[in-house]
């Protein structure tokens, strides 16, 4: 990493220093540092590896060196390396520098039995613990909105599409409730994740572990980790759990770009089934008459940056040999990036949401969509006892029937039904009709109003307690 | 998905039969498909939807098909539909064809209640439950196969590296361990994933449930999953699963590419530190001295394909609106592809690790390899009261003496110690030896012998549980 | 590569053999193989390396081997080395192995002066050269089907979208030469990628070059290349032409995408502006009036295995040394199938094309679609004198109004037109209708008849010389 | 994009607006978005659509404004949109409205028949020539160093590696030419680029064309454009050049990601063949006597963004409808971060070979490299009539019989070369030298001194001129 005066003879080109600088990026995980050092210096001290006098001395000078960075006091410059000592290449090597000018040479002991090599492995840890429970409350927030929502719209009455064709009737809650799913089991692998992030790799120093007397589990419990990571080589290579991260980053963004794309599609004029807000619409600079879904595009656009994020750090890992690489280094953008970016699409989404509002009869009183009780006719002579391939081809006739004559399933008159199938008859009617249909449903988890309720229910209370 | 003869006057165009066919593709599941459809007539048959006896003669059916394709008898034609009912496009229609075939309109009774969009997701959450019981089950006898080396190389000391720079002594047992660490958490990873793969989205229908009075609970317990996916639009509309298990496969494998790129590393002229035996090297067609070390290239070299696989199906799954559409049928070949290079790749390593030999003596008798040990020399700087930051300058001045003079650190006269600094003492040449430095290393995880040997007692007697 | 007799004490292990061979993979090449070899073969005479009835030898047994394997004759078995000399784990060792077989001793001389590895990087530049040809075509004919369209449709008015939002009106013909467009800049890449395919690597050798007096740039010639790659090592450790190609591949699919995508939306409910033909949609398993468009979902869902071989190569040859390393025998598999996949795609399209028809009538006669002409209301401002943002802020009033009062522009008094700029008069109406709309484009490539029938005697006249 | 204020009653939400503001990103075009407006206002004016006065002022404050940015005397604040006209939420915004401060009204007429979409899309390609330009040149230099470097090392003899094997001796000047053979693939790959980059693409409008007369060739060629996208669509709702550009790129750093690796093992103690100059080389803050090769790890580690960024845009781009999409807006980051890593790599690259030193004696005098002489006397015994085949064996088990008993090829007696064929005579010899093998190879482009000499004048003479 660093150049250290010992062993070199001349300074490292400044190209080479604007090139390999991380302060830029990292600097991001300054109070992340500050408190794994403060840790370590606290264990240093129980273990009478530094005087208790000399921790309180770093602890204190760590914590002012907090404030003057979150003030914006502390001005960082990768070349400021003038004083002869430390370039400070990155924001750890920064605030020790600091720390060392603030109280001399005791500051020169915080490294003691640590390297940057743990040192980071730890900060980076520590930032993606705090980015989960960001990431998962904002989930929990877009889960809250969603529920909201279906219950507002309880009763609107949509298709459900495959092929992006009508389908099945189905309820605008059961397909709003589709996403609160989706989003759930993203919660569930951050939580997962988290799991093998609370490991605490301080302690596995260079590479091999130190000769010093250090406690690696009292660090870890100050830092409410859950165990240490044993094996000091794996503690320092290892990127997996920032490659996990990304990944459940990758998943979840799939999931938004989904519901940005229904929004674009539903806020076209062709579907005008819903509209957005003003607030989170926009203009055209050409065409006066233009709403544009901005924001969903945007989410729906955001998700290739945070698949070329995950892309990016599989291959950084990819065939490095052990233990620590500087190509590891360029872990740090894809982490950020994919953290801000799934954070902000959350957030988005949930304000967005709220003001969207459907329109109500845009499918329930258009008289085309009653083909989408086909499967309740096949059904229907299913249910008395025609076998269903046979029913799904009598009741393929009778909608090619209807198609060609230009009326709907409602319309086309009894005589031809029987046509096709005997078994057709006066209690037929109330078959075709799209409300009613809905209320047929007998499975679990269907869009039957009651399933539907249950649901909304459910989540109601799930939401309520997390 | 398929064509079915009420709607539509004229045949599908043979290129694109061909084309959308994946019949190939997906025979791989023809079992896992029999073992839902015997769930599902079971249930038909307990909720009354099925005579006993008609749901006796399917399954006998069925588990007839299943000897006649596990035998090669029953031969899959995507253009066989010529006997005008249906053209077996997928592994699913060709045997519900079949089962008509043999029991005549009875068949057609076993897609009452389902459709096959949840027939699908279902039969692919089988193969998924069973592909990762074979990978967690070959993880750990590749870990087994990493204990055993370890035991074997016991003292067996190497250089631990970073930036692929002679960085501190290690103990080569310590080294591998550091991989059964990653295999652990990869062991882990898949866990959670089947997890979420034990759900049971039967029940969903073509996306909004069904008026049958299924019981979907039945089913999901039959097969012996967790719980089912409530949601029915979710339930056929999702394909995260297969995501996150692709993630786990890209991320093992990475971990896998390490491994054989330090074989490839080791067994070079340059560090001529291992062998691999004759039975997994291959030779050269032109130049007759060479030993390649085939299999760990093709490793390293396939996990880009396990790279691809993943991305494809984060690609495929982008920005598609609800529900089921036809460009998720791509997730299968990704899926089948990244198992089996997975599982090839984790046999392989077991069985190629077995008979890597190691050159014990390459690196200990190196007389140039005790610059490994200049960590030691500023750490006893340290413990004698020098700040870490200026006992790592002065043994930066003494290396570079050591290198200028080309001589070794332990031919260094004391004098030119003191000339550094004086705190250095006869004391000193007990610290320069490579073997005596492991045992110096006093933290949990490190490399000290005493250490190693206690990781490998909790990994023998860990896996030996499992 | 190979096991070759005598170095080696101990067969390859069964498992590692399955694992490495390629044979089931790149036996696609034998031809490509066996049109190299021929013309190595025809040098060797040539420069006296073989004599002139040794290499009539070996050319007569090669075509005869190359009707063996076109007809079926020929059984491939990597494990058939049982002889005793060979294993064919590859192609090119099954070919010389069975020429050894035909002619004895002779045959083994046909690999004099050159390696496995530059043979395999001339087979697959021979590959590549018919796969960009057999691209080449298709794209083109898939541009004559875009043109044929266009012609049929040449007057079908249509919105065109930004933000999926009704923008302006376009003519549909202008927006499908759109794609002819695209498609031409895949063409332009395809060539601009045979360029650097047309260079021979042989004579490479392994990698150092040969003894033998042997003349490379014949061979280029016999086999109709432009030249050839004169660094040795780079000769046998470039795979960028590949990457390259399949980068290609990737962007073409990625047009593809967009059409299919655009397909799906106009064959909806919603849009009903186009039907694909019988023959290339589907039905459902269970709702009988559904008529799906799987062709076009599966060429926009075919789009992510084209992007995951991309990635797959470029993930194979980062950080690789030089020269050939086993890794890059995992090239084949993307590249063959990215070409499968693209040429089966454009096929597809331009067959599917030919059936789609278009509801003329859908948007000319759509009363809301006059707030199509709200630019050209501005511009009618702008005209008169009124900066143009300005205009554009009038505009936008207007069409608030507008949608308030639930009437079209057309419908608005003029007073009302008058309420917001006195520039509006008379000659306002002329402006509000969407096809005259068309005929006030002035622009150069613009929606304008005029300059889309330029178009498209433009690119029927360029396609019929291709 | 934007809001406008006409049509909208509610400005835009705060949080939506931080979202979707591109002005931290896209301000990096701010010149090229100038040239584009000159041009465009000139025009403006040939075409009577401006007067010539109105076309000065514009030109004259643009010309302003850009001395305003470049001195750093402009603020950016996507929220100053407090005088209720423009909220500049992008630098295209920002500079009209800063124009409009300045001129008025008459800055309002600069817009007249463009639009954002086509004007975005020309400053990226105004951005693109930059790119390539700036990149082709930085291509060059680093070539140039490594003719330098093998200049300086025209007879230094190394292995060549095949599998990381040492396979055959070449000279390190040929090996490093392999490089600039891949960079000058590279180039062309950028030039092909910058071929379909040189198309201008203003005019198209919003989508559609406009009504005012304007003259799209007069743009283009006022920026030495060489023609028109004659198709407006295309001509606004196309990415593939930027895609195209990301490709070369990830291909160029997959080169240079080589170079990296091939530097981290010549710099091992284990290679000991070459060695950083102190200005590219780091320590370790830990361990005194490290070296490491952190510029060659970063280069090696860089190439994953820039094939994230790639994966990015092309998954940005998957399925879009036609025309401009706001998801498009994700193209700059990709394309600003490639073009930037690419550029350092490329420089960093050139500047620290020339600080490597290679040890000229490292291989050649190591007595077990003889091995790598296997081929040489494999092709003795073909060139004496031996079926080459068989001649790898009989060199096959001297090999065996060397390694078994510990000495050198050359230290082997006749004696037992005869034992394994009595082609072997005492013209032996002179084939077991590294030096003198590489003067038998005869091949073109192969590593025998003369044509390697050959090779470095070639370059010398192309690079030249160039």
């Amino acid at each position: 990493m660093s150049r250290w005066n010992g062993r070199f003879r001349r300074p490292l080109h400044p190209d080479a220093l604007r090139f390999s600088t991380s302060l830029s990026v990292d600097r991001q995980l300054y109070s992340e540092d500050i408190d794994g050092s403060i840790a370590h210096v606290e264990m240093l001290s129980k273990q009478h590896i530094l005087s208790r006098a000399e921790a309180q001395r770093i602890r204190r000078a760590l914590q002012e060196i907090r404030l003057e960075i979150s003030r914006g006091k502390l001005r960082f410059d990768p070349a400021d390396g003038s004083d002869g000592r430390f370039v400070a290449e990155d924001i750890h090597m920064a605030i020790e520098k600091r720390l060392i000018q603030k109280i001399g040479d005791a500051g020169g002991k915080l490294h003691t039995g640590r390297s940057r090599n743990d040192q980071i492995a730890l900060d980076e840890r520590l930032y993606l613990r705090r980015s989960i429970n960001g990431i998962t409350g904002l989930i929990r927030k877009l889960q809250k909105a969603l529920v909201a929502k279906a219950e507002q719209c309880v009763d609107v009455i949509m298709p459900g599409y495959t092929h992006l064709q009508q389908a099945q009737p189905v309820l605008l809650p059961h397909h709003l409730l589709a996403y609160i799913s989706m989003l759930d089991r993203d919660h569930e692998r951050f939580l997962d994740c988290l799991e093998r992030v609370k490991r605490s790799p301080l302690g596995g120093g260079a590479l091999a572990g130190t000769s010093f007397p250090i406690d690696r589990r009292f660090v870890a419990k100050k830092l409410q980790f859950d165990c240490v990571i044993e094996n000091s080589i794996d503690a320092v290579s290892d990127r997996d759990v920032q490659i996990e991260f990304l990944s459940a980053c990758a998943i979840s963004m799939m999931h938004l770009s989904r519901f940005g794309e229904e929004l674009v599609l539903w806020t076209s004029q062709e579907w005008r089934f819903a509209e957005i807000g003003d607030a989170f619409a926009t203009g055209s600079s050409i065409m006066p008459q233009k709403k544009n879904p901005d924001m969903a595009e945007l989410i729906r656009g955001k998700t290739g940056r945070t698949y070329g994020n995950l892309l990016s750090l599989l291959t950084v890992m990819k065939g490095l040999p052990l233990a620590y690489n500087r190509d590891m280094q360029e872990d740090k953008e894809p982490l950020f990036d994919s953290e801000r970016t799934l954070a902000d699409c959350l957030h988005i989404s949930a304000l967005m949401l709220k003001t969207v509002k459907f329109n109500k009869d845009r499918f329930s009183k258009d008289s085309t969509t009653d083909l989408l009780l086909a499967t309740e006719l096949a059904d229907y002579l299913a249910r008395k006892g025609l076998p269903f391939r046979k029913a799904h081809s009598v009741v393929g006739k009778i909608v090619q029937a209807s198609v060609r004559r230009g009326i709907s399933l409602k319309e086309l008159p009894l005589k031809e039904y029987r046509r096709h199938s005997p078994l057709f008859a006066n209690d037929l009617w109330k078959i075709l009709d799209l409300r009613a249909s809905l209320y047929h449903k007998k499975s679990s988890g269907s869009t039957s109003p009651k399933e539907v309720a249950k649901a909304i229910r459910y989540w109601r209370a799930k939401l309520r307690r997390s």
